[in-house]
């Protein structure tokens, strides 16, 4: 009897970029015999090299495939996959509904084979020297069977998501696709967009900049190449959201041309709601935290000391952010702790000589 | 002689909240002589409790009057100080330009003893508990003198803000405003826009947000009551951001419907480009730095063990952010570091028993 917990083996992972690498060693973490796949030889001796694989491709006829190549490659490879193997095949592309409409165009009843899936995990980075058996462990795994799906299939792509380390989360293909354009795709063009205006500014005028537009643009950093392949994919989704944020602009011009407070107030009370509709950390509700404000000298063993007097203290540090100082070699530490502790930890800082402030 | 470095006293701070609270507390570090004005006889209780003033206001014949009220009140209190006192008055509200035209239309050729400053810092809570003589510190204060302003004017507004411990920096009104426009107020509004977007959405599309729209819309979370009053003062320089970014949505639009990749890229390598023109940590510019990913288990003492071994290390934190795990009670740590500290972190970490990944 195989395993229940692990996924059909051996598995073939095609792709040995950041994702397929970090599946096959979250895989070889629990003796999954793997191969690996690339047109890239590099890639497949540096992923091979940090164990990300057991088997030649050559040798392996595989119980699973792993399609995890860049967007625009998906359902071509998907399809090599259905008619070389009799295997479930799987991808771990941001966006379900297109290649599933094209691999269905293409293998016919075959596609009952195949099941997409899409872990939110990643990194600004990309290449198999990024990789990590860890990427997974905890996140999200989104498992999007069609209504034609084996589920042998969707059972084999849920326990590689669970193998991973990963908590498996099934959409169907349409609903993952409409959450990834409102929770991942629209922040990604949004946070372009405000990026791209500062590239106007006078070099003067971004002396002003504070920690809000970092946190709004830092997203905006990503591969452009990979995310135009991403938006292009899930472009329904998105234009749906993108006339609705277009109607906002217009309302935002209006409202301030005519000075219609009421109006900006319902935009923007909208906003400080969907603030809180996000999942707390942990997944679970938002728990009541409190920030302090920490100085703290900006060398290393300074931020050690005094989350070592945080820790004595019994405090546990919900949340921190380093917010360096333009004028001078410190940083101002943001501590997120649980309410209840904010006085306790305040005035014991206070004793220890840290100069804080709530 | 009065000492060049401080502003001219006693002052009178118009506004017990947090920045007048704070202005209050950072010039009574340098013994500055400090009055407090605020309709709420519970505000200027615990400011003055907390130490932000040391006399008076009804015996103080101030020579420097600092309006720190609602952007909605600031030209009529501005104007107030002008006419009962003979002081240099300015202010620290968000915008400069609209303010600024309603005093001199009242005002006269007095408008000669008024300078507006915006110090670039604050918290998302308000009130004089929130308060702290270190506010500012390291921070800029932009200083915006009119054409018209009396030099000693600027002067004195230039010693408050660096009396507070903060960084002058002078714009004229117009740029000021032009400057925050970018850098903060469409930030600010795109965010909400972004965040208002995910009230629509069904809550378990939700378990799909990840750190980055998290990043985007934290910021949405301002008080819609200051930020309403803030928007429509910097009506102007914002509807003509929010033209140019309505337009840029009709691009997206059109590249998306139209499959019009070239479009698509332009858009978002405006976007990197964009973040890459924000100054870099300390003013200064960016420097090399590549991110770590650490397990740390989620209670008192373990991020503090990890910073002890990094210090140890001689490895400097640049930044720091931690994701929480969704599925269980740790947290992945994203440490920032030089690039050229990577190696070593990561072998001496791994050396030390730390689970870590690029």
């Amino acid at each position: 009897m195989p395993d229940r917990s692990l996924p059909p083996a051996p598995v073939l992972v095609v792709g040995a970029g950041l994702l397929g690498t970090s599946i096959g060693l979250a895989l070889r973490r629990h003796d999954v015999d793997v191969a690996l796949r690339d047109v890239s030889a590099e890639n497949l001796r540096i992923a091979s090299g940090l164990g990300a694989a057991n088997l030649a491709d050559a040798d392996t006829d595989p119980a699973l495939v792993v399609v995890a190549v860049p967007p625009d490659l998906v359902a071509e490879q998907v399809l090599v996959a259905l008619r070389e193997t009799s295997a479930v095949v799987t991808d771990v592309g941001s966006v379900k509904g297109a290649p599933l409409a094209a691999v269905a165009a293409a293998a016919g009843e075959q596609v009952r084979r195949y099941v997409g899936g899409h872990p939110m995990a990643g990194s600004e980075r990309s290449g198999p020297f990024a990789a990590s058996a860890a990427l997974f462990d905890g996140r999200p795994w989104a498992v999007a069977p069609h209504h034609a799906a084996d589920p042998d299939a969707v059972a084999a792509v849920t326990a590689l998501a669970g193998a991973c380390g990963a908590t498996p989360v099934t959409f169907t293909p349409e609903d993952h696709d409409r959450a990834v354009a409102r929770t991942s795709h629209l922040p990604h063009l949004l946070a372009a967009l405000v990026a791209g205006r500062l590239t106007d500014a006078p070099r003067d005028h971004l002396a002003l900049s504070g920690q809000g537009v970092r946190d709004v643009t830092r997203i905006a950093a990503g591969d452009p190449g990979l995310w135009q392949q991403i938006v292009t994919a899930n472009a329904d989704a998105l234009g749906t959201l993108l006339r609705d944020v277009r109607d906002d602009v217009d309302t935002l011009l209006s409202a301030l041309a005519d000075g219609d407070r009421p109006r900006l107030a319902a935009l923007l009370d909208r906003g400080v709601a969907g603030t809180a509709v996000i999942p707390g950390k942990h997944g679970g509700p938002v728990r009541e935290e409190t920030t302090v404000f920490v100085a703290v000298p900006d060398h290393p063993g300074e931020l050690a000391r005094l989350l070592a007097d945080a820790g004595e203290l019994g405090v546990n540090i919900e949340d921190l952010r380093i917010d360096h100082d333009p004028g001078r070699e410190y940083g101002l530490v943001e501590l997120s702790v649980a309410a209840a502790s904010v006085d306790h930890l305040l005035a014991s800082l206070g004793d220890r000589g840290w100069e804080t402030h709530r």
